[in-house]
């Protein structure tokens, strides 16, 4: 129940051991097909790119920046937490002009203001979902007045846990990782690429291992695939099988049980005396973020000491905060297959125990 | 019997299945910390910085270049094949000048005729085992004579098949893949960084989730790891488990076996009339570059009918000709779990069946 990685499917954990195929075997580009066929349906997209990156969830980060961004270009990033700064650092090595829109930690931006940062920016960027402080920025706002500039939006932490709509906001470059809601170990980035983003893609990114029109030579196009890198044929399967599982309850089912193992485990929460960190109306389900109830820790008791004695008494993981948060507060995810109620009703009766 | 991916030993099939840690759990970073001490027993080094990086092998070799490679720099790069070719590219996007020193694909480079290229180079770069054609390049003769330079090796079909030996080599960054000897399925790349090399880093590389400082604050380190990106889990659990397996095997033997199965199958081929691509002395036990025997081929019958028969009727994948060898020659790999002499035996008895 840490900030991910979740526990995986079991569904995913059996894909993992299928024959191995080779990265240009008919049968595994197909799989690889429905694999992006999978993806666009949980990002509700058509865009002809979308895919999973060879990486991690930050493989996908610098795989949107460095094809779009360049020397002298204007960013505006939405700040309120790890995530949000970590987009303005890359943005920054990209050489761009970075205009970093804040908002407090455990607030939501403001999408007026991000709007409204710059005439012409050739990029607008937020977090969906921090990871740090448990907050949902909105995008659809962003997408409907973001005139001539690109929109990005690092899904990393919300796709398949709330509600993601590529097509429908007007989102063009949207990247997520497999640890999160999709229930599947880390390792690689899914990504999503729209046409107007296409057409803007920097002819020649320092980068050889991310560039997209590399790429989409091998994952797109109808006849015989380009080699360009050795997909990480694995994780494709797991992957592939982690989208089968959530497809198969139904996206809506699947974000509706994150639904609820959140509100369940935020109302035990509140209803204990701690303290959410984000306000109503801007908190994920699926990642909960809450203030260290210092009060009620044991005499000489850390809030370090609390999160080793669940995962070793309970078999529970937890994160501390991260960044301006360390310390401060919890982070508790309730992701993928570990999205049971069963859990939330355990890590309550754990903490009754451990605390005073 | 591609050119990679092989087959993946069981045993590392077995260990995807491992329940799954958390990026920060202690066990977790025992478990990466005891595979790190593994991969300096088959890179034949001490270096610190010896981890996996997480993605294919080709982002080994983006690590090693945009941490260590900026503008003007002067590059010297020995060209032979396709895995030479793509470093030149990768240094061009680091806008370093690139010298390519080239030979004749099928034929090994002249370490002379690199070092006497330019009088002080940034860096040398070698790939050892060329993919493309089934060549060794030496790397010893250079590290000997690199002067101020540093020495960059390409060892991605070589680490656990040939000898590798960074340290006595004087080889001071150096990346591989898993997909080849090490008998584990493609998604990471080890990769490992002299101190000398290591001095020369670059401040700020223009990847973030390259950023060679960043990671080894999470992957070396004697307390609390920093966290930089999420690590892929399970991959690791698999690369543990094949280097395991390499370790028991012991490293002389794998590659005693790895010799073996070379052996039998180029002189099975030769036997049988085919041609090897490289010359007696620079021919790689591992992937063996033959070219395709036209005058046996079946009355319209082309090269890639014959591998789609050695699939579809044998189970059998070889690797077509990649660059300047497409449509001529074929390349086969034995290698990790695939390097056993019976796989030999059958791959030879379906070509005497496939061929006139």
């Amino acid at each position: 129940m840490g900030p991910g990685p979740c526990n995986p499917y079991p569904e995913v954990t059996q894909a993992f051991t299928r024959p191995l195929l080779g990265h240009l075997d008919a049968e595994f580009i197909a799989l690889l097909d429905e694999t992006c066929e999978r993806l666009r349906a949980v990002f509700r997209t058509d865009n002809a790119l979308t895919f999973p990156v060879s990486g991690t969830g930050s493989a996908g980060m610098e795989a949107a920046f460095v094809n779009l961004v360049t020397r002298g270009d204007t960013v505006v990033i939405g700040v309120n937490g790890v995530f949000g700064q970590r987009m303005c650092d890359l943005a920054a090595r990209c050489e761009a002009d970075v205009i970093a829109v804040e908002a407090e930690w455990g607030a939501p931006l403001d999408p007026q203001r991000l709007l409204e940062a710059h005439p012409n920016p050739t990029l607008i960027a937020v977090v969906h979902a921090e990871t740090s402080t448990g907050v949902r920025n909105d995008l659809a706002e962003l997408g409907a007045a973001k005139g001539d500039a690109l929109l990005l939006a690092d899904c990393v932490t919300s796709l398949g846990g709330i509600d993601v709509r590529l097509d429908d906001w007007g989102v063009d470059v949207a990247y997520s990782g497999t640890q999160k809601c999709l229930g599947v170990p880390p390792g690689l980035a899914p990504l999503s690429v729209s046409d107007r983003a296409m057409e803007r893609l920097l002819k020649r990114p320092q980068s050889w291992y991310f560039d997209l029109q590399m790429i989409a030579d091998y994952v797109t196009g109808s006849g015989a695939r380009a080699y360009h890198h050795t997909a990480p044929i694995s994780m494709i399967y797991a992957l592939h099988a982690g989208l089968g599982v959530v497809l198969d309850e139904g996206l809506a089912a699947a974000q509706a049980r994150h639904q609820q193992c959140g509100d369940l485990l935020q109302d035990g929460l509140e209803s204990r005396g701690f303290e959410l960190v984000p306000p109503p109306g801007a908190r994920l389900p699926q990642l909960t973020s809450v203030r260290v109830p210092e009060s009620r820790l044991p005499k000489s008791v850390s809030e370090a000491d609390i999160r080793k004695e669940l995962l070793n008494r309970y078999g529970i993981e937890i994160g501390g905060g991260l960044g301006a948060f360390a310390g401060k507060c919890w982070r508790i995810g309730c992701m993928g297959h570990t999205a049971r109620p069963r859990n939330v009703t355990l890590l309550l009766a754990a903490l009754d125990e451990l605390l005073v």
